[in-house]
Parts: structure tokens; C-alpha cells; sequence
């Protein structure tokens, strides 16, 4: 029975996040029946990371067990033809090798924040950014995220709702900059707890706008108190633009 | 009476073209709507481009005639505000000079035109791009698009419906480039016949992807025949990204 490893691309807004619920729509569920409409088999996959409700991904990756030993090409296009009615899309298929999984083989995961920022609202990219109308610094915002970089509690940084053991983490990259009219924030990290992207965004946000300092920042961290936090980002900017593998 | 310059990001999907038409959903019509809402004025409006059904825009050019001289700022965010649960966006906002007309003093128009080339549809562009699986060559077509630039009789990548008196203009830059997983197209000319973008592009894909020659290219553009161009690119690739206007 082969395990494929997928990377995947959506659009998150249709779906209620990336796990399947009951009869809530989802990334997961979406590829689980392209695949039973494909082979008929109903499986369950696995993901390097569960996004939640409106995140985008640019590069998710997903194992898919299949009874039978197909091209991976096949299955890539097979696959694809049954999502056209999705915002899913199979971006590159191969066969894993041998004790691969797409979770509990992951050592990096990457996530995008996008915020638009300039007066207008977006036209184009309405839910796909977060609409920031007050000018930011974004060399503000870079050098406070470099607090949050090394091993950390992030308590202050967590969901309530967060079933990690540990708040305990090791966030190796935080950078910021300008794109344009927009400022990306982009996160590295062996893993991270529920909502810490969105949590770090939209602390660093009022760095960018003059309302905290970095020292501020800093203290929130310190204060390991999810109650220090600043206000959560909104899930429209968020995307997971990649996942790393050991010995890759 | 001032009449205001705003420049305007939409995206083409929800609307049947710039245009105002009875009881078909435009640009045109929404920003109306948003001028009479915060006006009471029933206005009419013109813009540098008639951009067709599902064409975007970054930065189409309007005017707006008010009878009441108000700031700016305050015509652009009003504006805003009434247009929310539109795909419209004012981007800026100014006092036009005096005998300034947003289709008349235009002498620029430049548009892009976005062609995902990577076997995967889009998932996250959906309606933003064209998708084309075979890989294409961009600097085949960057050679080709060479012998259009000029002063040409552009019957051959005109649409039969276009109105315009002459299907003679000046292509002032036509540049095809790589960006990652897309191809872009840019063209500039102070004015493009019906579907000349489109045409051009369709036509340029084919010797993207091996099909056509440069050779063939110019010798469709030396038929001065509507039949002898290529495919048309579909509506969904195609950003009116800029207007020039004299003096500036």
C-alpha cells in the first residue's frame, strides 16, 4: 500500500479549516473525496499542519495511503480533475519513502502573514489579507518580533483552546518587512501552537502603528499570561507557504 | 462644479464589464450607486478603460463630477465606505485640473496579463489568472511580441464588435517575462482596439508553448485579417494596471 506525499494549495475561506468536522465543509474532507471518487477507497489522510477556518496554503503536505500502486502523476492529475469544483489544488505528488509521514516527519513548518497596508480596503484580495489603513513601520515591527526568537514559553502567545502539552517552543525565524503596499511577516519554527501566528501578528501590528514597544512585546512574552497578548490577527493574511523534512 | 480623478482596483469577477448596462451588475453601476449614497447626485461617470466582462484593475482612472466641493479624502472614503460589500475600491483620490477628462487626456493605457504556467490549476488565484499546463518558453514570446510594437494596422488581433474608426495604433512596449510558477505580459500603447490585450496574448501563448513561430506572428499581423490570429485569451489573466495623461 504506497503513501503518497502531496503538497497542496487553497484557498481557505470555503472551508471550517483544514480538519474535517461533520457536515462542516473541509480541506481535508475535499481531498478525501477526491480521492474516493478516484479509487473508491474512503481514508483518512494526514497533514503537516491543521490550519484553521479562512487560512490559506500555498504548500501543505498531506499523505494519502492507496491500496494500489499508481503513477504519481496519475494520482496528481486524478486528483485534480476531481477537485475542480474545490478552491484545492494538488501543486506536486511522489511516493513517500518508507516510515514517511507527512505530521510526525515534519521539522519546520512556514507561515506568510500578509497585511495590506495603505487606506484603501482591498478589492482584489479581500480575504486574503488583513486591512491595516494606518501606516506601519515594518523595521519596528522586525526588530520587536526578534524578542520572540529562540526556545520560549509562548503561554501569552497561545489559544486558550490549544491542546499542545507544552507551551514550550523553539521559534527559529521571525522577519518582517515591506512588500510594496504590503507588510509580510514571516514565521519559521519546528511547531507552533494554536494561533501563535495570528497572536504574534497582531501584537507586532501595534508595534507597527506606535501603540506598543518593543520592550512591550518583550514583557508580553515574559509575562508567559495569554491576557498579555494584543489583539489577535484575523485569519484572512494567514497562509502556510511550507513544511520541511528530516534529511531533506 | 470640481470634477475629482480617482483611481480604482476591482476585480472583474462579480461584474459584467465597466460598463453600465440595465439590470447587468458594473463597476460603473456600483460606483454610481456609491457617489448617489453619499451624494443624493445621480451621476453619470467615465473612466480611461471600458474593461470587459471579468477584467480586474489595479489602477483604472475615473472621474467623478460633484456638485459640492468637498475634500478628497472625504469623496475617497466615503466612497469606500459605500462600496464595502462591492468588489471596488477608491485607491486615491484628487482634484482634477481644469479641462482634465479621465478618457480624453488619457495617452497611456498599460495592462498586464498573468498566465499560470505550472501543471496545478489555481486554487488561490481562481478567476485571477488563465492556466496554461504546458511549459512555455517566455523568451520565445518576448521575441515574437517584438513585431507587433509599433505602428500597425491591428485588424488581426481586433474583436468583429470592436467601434473603434481605425484599426491602426501604436504599440509603445510589449514585454514578456517569467515571475515564478507565471508568465507575465505587459503591453502599453495610448489606446488598444476590443480584445487587442487578449488577442495578442492568445496568440503569443502559441508560441509559448511551441505551436507558433515569431515568423507566424508577424506574418497574422501582416494579414490584417480577424481570422489569422490565435486563440483569445479568456477575461480572467487581465489587469488594467496604470494610466498616463499628458503633462505628467
Amino acid at each position: 500500500m504506497p503513501r503518497y506525499r502531496l503538497t497542496i494549495e487553497y484557498d481557505g475561506r470555503p472551508y471550517n479549516g483544514f480538519q474535517a468536522q461533520a457536515a462542516q465543509p473541509s480541506v481535508q474532507g475535499a481531498i478525501e473525496a477526491a480521492v474516493k471518487a478516484f479509487t473508491g477507497q474512503q481514508i483518512r489522510i494526514a497533514a503537516a499542519g491543521r490550519t484553521d477556518t479562512g487560512v490559506h496554503a500555498t504548500a501543505q503536505v498531506v499523505q494519502v495511503d492507496l491500496e494500489r500502486d499508481w503513477p504519481a502523476q496519475t494520482v496528481m492529475n486524478a486528483l485534480n480533475a476531481h477537485l475542480m469544483r474545490e478552491a484545492v489544488s494538488v501543486l506536486d505528488c511522489a511516493v513517500a519513502p518508507e516510515g514517511w509521514h507527512a505530521r510526525f516527519s515534519a521539522n519546520e513548518r512556514r507561515y506568510l502573514y500578509r497585511i495590506l497596508n495603505r487606506p484603501a480596503p482591498p478589492a482584489l484580495d479581500q480575504g486574503k489579507v488583513w486591512h491595516m489603513k494606518k501606516a506601519m513601520d515594518a523595521d519596528a515591527m522586525h526588530a520587536a518580533a526578534q524578542a520572540l526568537v529562540g526556545l520560549h514559553d509562548f503561554t501569552t502567545f497561545r489559544d486558550m483552546a490549544c491542546q499542545s502539552k507544552s507551551p514550550v517552543k523553539t521559534l527559529d525565524v521571525a522577519r518582517v518587512s515591506r512588500v510594496g503596499d504590503e507588510v509580510h511577516l514571516v514565521f519559521e519554527a519546528r511547531s507552533f501552537l494554536h494561533r501563535q501566528v495570528r497572536s504574534m501578528t497582531g501584537t507586532l501590528a501595534e508595534v507597527g502603528v506606535g501603540r506598543w514597544t518593543a520592550a512591550e512585546v518583550r514583557a508580553a512574552l515574559e509575562a508567559r499570561d495569554r491576557t498579555a497578548c494584543g489583539p489577535v490577527a484575523p485569519a484572512d493574511g494567514l497562509y502556510l507557504t511550507g513544511v520541511g523534512y528530516e534529511g531533506e
